[in-house]
């Protein structure tokens, strides 16, 4: 079940590739790219750091297989779906859930402390976002006042501890990639901010 | 010959660093640094990706010292040239047949997949040329209508065809550096573009 | 000794990544992740390259706590403090100092050639302020004729030419992290440039 909740969090951020393309003017193999760069890149920095060997995707193909597939597919479907930008918030925030989780569980299983699980849950759920937001050259989704990274800090926490007192319980993954999803969901609808004393406005 | 092929290229992606530099009032050091940067990044990527230990211009310091000496000429030898940016896409292009045909070819010799040796091959020779125009702040080659991925792409495959039937023989990269550095040089000529429907424009 | 030089250095950069995000209207979670990447990120990327495994900051997670609490510290600070944004560039050639040469140290102590140190000494000094400013969307500190990686680099050199001659002399690094931090405040205060001659100005 673990894996097959990693390909569907790597055919949302690849979907979110080829929407974030849309403004581009860019051929269908670059979008493609695009969206497999999005989708691989946030696991491959994880892999990297913690010196998994070798990257996940490497070890099996299946999971660029389905990143090639759902950038293809999106690209032929986005054109018949009429206000596609909003679609790029939800489906961004399930990726986001679930690469979060998925990274922090991957990550304590190599024997990392619970620490160490936290950053890397939260840099494999953002780093794509960011890399597919600095390759198209939109302000990155992070860089608002906006939840966005809290969620996946809270949810990743929120699976440490669940995993402390119900140890390889089958739904605390669910209860964590929820949690996420609901949060950002509810920031997404209701533009959720950070009360201005925990933002730092300029005011120059 | 690949080892040289290999230095003409580090030269090339070295030379089209400091081209890009030229819109941004920058000093010698830091318009070699990214030069350096963008002839060493694309297979220092691919390297750290399939674990290639030590990294190729750690252990082969010819690399360094060419992209060096490259960049150092170029800065000098660009002031007497006009017409300037027309020439980094050329440039440009040859670079990106080299890094990728050899890229392909190293990640193969390693044991890797054709899938995994085409993607990184790829890789290899966009990803420089993407960090040099991050930090000059252009907009990405990659990021348009016309063809620049695709050639890449079309080269690695024939590279993996051409050695699937002709094992190791010698004229196998020449022809893959070839349509790539062709394909890529018509592109450029005459503006070629994907069709429409193999693209997307959003037409909000 | 040098590990304390170390956590400033880590502090250092993770207030410039606080400062940074002033501009940005981002909440305390994100920017606190800024300052992490700012502070963490020039040290991973040298890691990563020389395969020193675990990364600094995984070995030792004192390095991440440091991050993250002078982040805090300064996002309440910050508010207090006019006049902050030039206090930006001490505080950042105060970790440009320490990272350079305290990298150089790390990868010569490692058994790499003395280019390859003062090539990942530099990289590591610039690479966390490059991370900062690509994510802020600014004008990478780089990118100008300003003197900013040249100090960097004649002090890792001095360092490599202190060590020839005064092996593990104690104040080795004391002198080079000196000749960073002073060169780079003259810089800031006089706006020192580098002659016309050794810049490259786009005459178009």
């Amino acid at each position: 079940m673990v894996y097959y909740l990693g390909l569907v969090g790597i055919a949302a951020f690849s979907i979110t590739g080829v929407i974030a393309a849309g403004k581009k003017d860019m051929d269908i193999f670059s979008i493609v790219l695009l969206g497999v760069a999005t989708a691989l890149g946030g696991g491959t920095i994880r892999d990297i750091i913690i010196d998994a060997n070798p990257i996940f995707w490497i070890a099996d193909l299946s999971y660029l297989w389905v990143s090639v597939g759902a950038a293809v597919l999106s690209f032929f479907g986005v054109k018949f779906v009429r206000y596609v930008l909003p679609l790029l918030l939800y489906v961004d925030a399930l990726g986001l859930s679930l690469f979060t989780v998925l990274a922090t569980e991957k990550t304590i299983s190599l024997g990392f402390s619970n620490t160490v699980a936290v950053l890397m849950g939260v840099t494999t759920g953002i780093a794509g976002g960011m890399i597919r937001d600095i390759l198209t050259g939109r302000m990155p989704l992070l860089l608002g006042r906006e939840f966005y990274a809290t969620p996946a800090l809270l949810g990743a926490i929120l699976f440490i501890i669940l995993e402390h007192f119900f140890p390889l319980h089958e739904f605390n993954r669910v209860y964590a990639i929820g949690i996420i999803f609901v949060l950002r969901a509810f920031a997404i609808q209701w533009k959720l901010y950070y009360p201005s004393w925990l933002t730092y406005v300029d005011r120059k």
